[in-house]
């Protein structure tokens, strides 16, 4: 008992060790040789426009986000005020508190982000500096930037979430707090869509321009430096990768601790009639198992490590198998201190948490399986993406039907794996015994919310691996760029091939992660809107008997908004792929211009106009964000205001299904394209007589287009479409009053 | 009240009707010019093949439905001898009932599949004889034979539906036999599914295989007669496209008749309660609409007609308009006259035969609808097709990428348009008054499905429309192979644009039907579920008040069933578009042997074994069609039996959603392509310069690869999708008391 009150304490003691954690592994990396003078120099220009981007880009989403506030502020104080006029909170109140959750998990969102990935492009110029010397240092240093990232991240989400939750009455009235604080999620998914979608149209309109008008138009290799777009392109990847991946799954911790303590009402309602200790433990559960989880992490940093003749993945591998053992300890400790029954047992007289502790254990599981299924549809030593290479051997439009069936088809391991682990853990969750006054069985949805929980409790490691991709990255062209030792090229070179692996991963996790919270968000959503109903029936504006008690299909308002929700997730993707389209257009007009009026550009006798370049890719890509972002944002709205609270729940779960698939059709797709190519310029392709078909046959060339079909596919529409399915999730969340008839 | 009882009598007269017009139509098709020898050289060549392939294909399909009947046979009868031993049809009997009307369902398509498919092939000679000289006959030709398709494919639904319905007591017992035919519409969807597939996969992979062998590798031009893959392609347009779209409208319009007649009997009940006059009719009143139609659709056949210098188009419209109008004139009467309430009134006084009616015409007018979405997406003259072409410039990356966004952003109109259906015709059925004893309005169900009907009373112009398509397509094969005169091959040149178009509005118009029929057939399924559980109750077998009332969608299992239905769609994609690859390579190998071992081949002087590669591309056609097949059968069967008959519902409505939307996407995507290619070979695309780029350009390139990617998208795995969302209705329709638990 003392245990547990003692245990919520470690939420801000482990959020502001992490921070802290986070300072030393910033000044570890910044206090690395910066490299030669060559170095420095590209490594400035990049940082510059990345900077540039970050500010106007942040800017732009602030003021979105400012105007959002206010207008959900008013809708819900106007809202709630017309319909109950007589509880605790409620009204203008209510209106106020909600914008200001929005606001602070924007800022927290915005803050990680900026931080994270301020210092990523500062450790690519120092990792490409380590990589003359040692691999093993190149990996730390690559890493411990990344780490960065991974800890603020989910240290801003968990204490933003526990601190807003504590302003608002968590610690007296842990029953309603839960709902009081849903704007921050809103907030952190706000600025993750526009983060995610203008990082994304950035980087691939930069990836794409620049070839275009390079490779294609002028005849010079690929990152050559007369090329302006090409520091458009390395810019590119810290925007879209670092911040962006950042946002995504500040969003997902963020969402999901609020989702899970929504569902820790049920219980704690539960435990208080039951008279078990410490009821509020079930509410401040999720935000303990986090603070466990980064705890864990802090530790696995220490074990990347490794021989200079490793493959790096193994290291990186290494630190992951230990952040998921110590987090199996931490979830049998958290779960059997704080999941206090007292002498209620659960099916064949096991102690309920028991029960918990295997649904966390099948959400590590899950995060493994999907990262393995990941590997197997994108990594070159696999039938998917040898399959992709061969057809390349008949041109490119046999390259792209066979990538097209490998992305569909992987949509098969990843419904299974969802399936089986929502099934399990609901089932699990369910023989715990937590039946409450009604007769209604709520440990299987909570089981479910344990295994997200368990899940998640890897990201900001997973996320430190995200990071690593694109610093490496950059590490790599600014080594090239700079002309450095052929040693250090192989390295970099090395290091982002794992890059691209870890890259993978990362999404593959995003995608698995976003559909388990999507779920959870969708029953704390229904939770919501019943405790909303029963409100009015108290406050004699509405009839008894009128709760939500199913979201039903076979309802042609609930079918009607569930093919709207499976549709959005379409069109979406549509406006995203097309923006990449019109963003590379303007790029190709300015570095034509470029090469018209600058002869000396072509024999180096003048200097491209680099931060022109990436002046207007980003006035560009932000431009094109706007509109797939308003568009997510307001079908939610709109079909929940004109079909009503039960067709948008249809909505919502079935634009999850939807966005989910697609997603991963497109980054698997795009993935094994990308490996496709890499497959064959490492030779690995022959034709009928043995010859090797490398760079310049025609193989390749067909590889090239898949490749480039698949740049939008997986770095902007993909990524975009997990931070909309969270974004759906939480809209309809914090406007529910706005969909009860 | 007299004239209701006659109007049964309708049925079989316009069904029987339709058949001598069809015999007419053929006697007058046959009896024309059959053009030069050359021409009749060519034309038995291909009839040849098509013949060999219907042949094999069809005593496949034949030996897999009986084994699929006796297996359903005996399920349904031990499933419900073990549950219920106490109903009027029981048992073995209604084991036996369901296998015979399963074994007349595809007996009923495959004849429908095999007379019409034949006489298209005896149509295109003639037709390219005809444009010799005029060609208004050429398209009266073309469309005469397509609409011998059409009308059988209506009528031999409509009357075994009829007949059997009639067989399995339908005039004594009208509230049951509807539940007993549910096998018809099974065995519809399972002969439309191997025959869909198995015709998609051959003429895709006729057609890439044959361009891969003998463009890319050989040399020779396009349809050039040395490569023996030639032929194969000319076949493959008649089993794709007549034989598998003849069967999946087959499909449509039997499911669509019985299960709407399935949600006549709820109305049929309150009917007899309340003492309306011919209560039965509103059971019939799918039927005598359909009867209709075909009536409307003979007429409007002499419509088509025309001035020489008309656009062909111009006179298929005139023919489309007038089955729609009188179909509109026919519906206000058969509504007027069957749907005699006596004098309970709807909403605002108003009779409830006018809501219906006008649910009838808003079927009418999104089938209107759906052609001008389609023309819109996939037509030259329009900013989609414009957009793709204007990509092409910059290689064909950027030309698949640029498709790829206007598939996707082609769900936004479906779905909408779809959604307005819906939503409109549930609201106005729903006015009419239709309240059953248990207080529920059944109105708003049963007026989507008059709206279904009124969609489909069209249906048998429409499929002569389609079958327009291969017949003019295979005449100017013909012509170009017969070397025939320019002023002929001008004219199939047009015709065969024309095709082109009306090809691609059938798929919209059978993705909508789809759409709706699965609604409608989703709902027939929970009134037969609850027919089930009522009368388990009846016999003491089940507790009361566990009807089953909502497809909840949170619930877990639901929800998992859910997920799994929307991967089905993507994952049985894959295997198809994988299938026309794997086939294409078998035809590739033995054109090389043939140019190879024969090589008098190539300077005409030997002719190649075009019966050898049509056999080969048969047999591996239809290997390769057995996998995607079984995988679409099984699925619904485990996931039903493993999570239950709510799931598998929840399973059914998201796979549909899922299905129709990826079909929309693979269609339009492939016909935006195709007419990319087509605008720039027309000329119509110029550089800045205003030059302009036709063929032999890089953007005509470009396009190619667009436009061969978009082969197997819209000609295999699309339609293909439209036949599994409606075999996945007819399969938990008939298996529904497996399911329940």
């Amino acid at each position: 008992m003392q245990i547990a009150s003692a245990l919520q304490w470690i939420i801000p003691v482990a959020g502001i060790t992490a921070i802290l954690f986070a300072l030393y592994l910033a000044r570890d990396v910044l206090s690395r040789d910066k490299g030669t003078k060559a170095m420095q120099d590209v490594a400035d220009t990049i940082l510059e426009g990345a900077v540039a981007f970050i500010r106007r880009q942040y800017t732009t989403i602030a003021l979105l986000a400012l105007g959002a506030a206010v207008i959900i502020g008013l809708v819900i104080g106007v809202v709630e005020t017309a319909e109950v006029a007589d509880t605790d909170v409620f009204g203008l109140q209510l209106g106020l508190m909600t914008g200001v959750a929005f606001l602070v998990g924007a800022a927290c969102s915005m803050a990680s982000g900026i931080i994270g990935m301020y210092i990523s492009v500062k450790s690519n110029v120092r990792t490409a500096s380590a990589a003359q010397r040692s691999l093993v240092e190149a990996v730390q240093v690559a890493m411990r930037g990344g780490a960065v990232s991974g800890f603020l991240v989910v240290a801003l989400s968990l204490l933003g979430v526990w601190g807003i939750f504590v302003a608002y009455g968590g610690t007296t009235n842990p029953a309603i707090a839960p709902f009081l604080i849903v704007g921050f999620g809103f907030g952190a998914s706000f600025v993750a869509l526009f983060a995610q979608l203008g990082g994304g149209i950035y980087t691939k309109a930069a990836d794409v321009g620049a070839d275009l008008v390079g490779k294609v138009e002028a005849g010079i290799p690929e990152d050559d430096p007369r090329n302006a777009g090409v520091i458009a392109d390395l810019v590119g990847d810290n925007v879209g990768d670092c911040a962006g991946r950042g946002a995504d799954l500040f969003e997902s911790t963020a969402a999901e601790n609020i989702g899970a303590m929504i569902l820790g009402v049920a219980v704690y309602t539960i435990a208080l009639t039951s008279g078990w200790p410490n009821p509020e433990a079930w509410i401040f559960f999720p935000l303990i198992i986090r603070a466990f989880g980064l705890l864990a992490t802090i530790v696995s940093i220490y074990f990347v490590r490794g021989r200079e003749d490793e493959d790096p993945m193994n290291m990186l591998n290494r630190g992951y198998w230990v952040v998921t053992a110590l987090s199996a300890v931490a979830l049998a400790f958290v779960t059997s201190q704080t999941m206090n029954t007292g002498t209620q047992t659960g099916t064949n007289g096991i102690a309920p948490w028991v029960f918990f502790f295997g649904c966390g254990l099948i959400g590590l599981a899950t995060s493994i399986v999907f990262v393995y299924i990941t590997q197997y549809y994108t990594a070159g030593s696999w039938r998917p993406v040898k399959e992709i290479a061969e057809a390349s051997k008949t041109g490119p439009a046999t390259n792209i039907i066979s990538g097209v069936a490998v992305g569909f088809e992987t949509t098969f391991a990843t419904a299974i794996a969802i399936a089986i682990a929502l099934l399990a853990s609901n089932w699990l969750g369910s023989q715990a015994g937590l039946v409450n006054a009604a007769g209604d069985n709520v440990g299987g949805i909570f089981g479910t919310a344990v295994a997200t929980m368990g899940m998640l409790m890897t990201t900001a490691y997973i996320l430190a691996m995200d990071t690593f991709g694109p610093i490496t990255d950059n590490a790599g062209g600014i080594t090239e760029f700079s002309r450095a030792s052929e040693g250090a090229r192989k390295i970099t070179d090395r290091l982002d091939a794992v890059g691209n692996t870890t890259k993978a991963l990362t999404k593959g996790y995003a995608i698995a992660s976003a559909s388990l919270a999507a779920f959870l968000l969708f029953s704390a959503y229904i939770d919501k809107v019943n405790l909303i109903i029963d409100r009015q029936i108290l406050a004699g504006v509405r009839e008894a008997g009128t709760r939500l008690e199913s979201i039903d299909l076979a309802e042609v308002p609930v079918f009607v908004a569930a093919f709207i929700g499976a549709m959005l997730v379409y069109f979406f993707s549509s406006l995203a792929i097309r923006a990449v389209g019109t963003t590379a257009q303007a790029i190709i007009v300015e570095v034509r211009r470029q090469f018209r009026e600058m002869p000396g550009i072509m024999d180096y006798s003048q200097r491209p106009d680099y931060a022109r370049v990436v002046d207007i890719t980003t006035q560009a890509a932000l431009k094109q964000m706007i509109l797939p972002g308003m568009v997510a944002v307001a079908t939610p709205v709109i079909v929940g205001v004109l079909l009503g609270a039960q067709a948008i729940a249809g909505f919502l779960m079935v634009a999850t299904i939807a966005g989910v698939l697609l997603a991963t059709v497109l980054n698997n797709s795009g993935g094994a394209w990308d490996n496709a190519k890499k497959y064959i310029e490492a030779g690995h392709l022959k034709d009928d007589q043995g010859t090797v078909l490398g760079k310049k046959t025609d193989a390749h060339a067909a590889a090239v287009v898949g490749d480039t079909v698949g740049d939008p596919f997986k770095d902007t529409a993909g990524p975009s479409l997990h931070v909309l399915v969270k974004l759906l999730a939480t809209i309809t969340l914090v406007l529910a009053p706005l969909f009860i008839r």
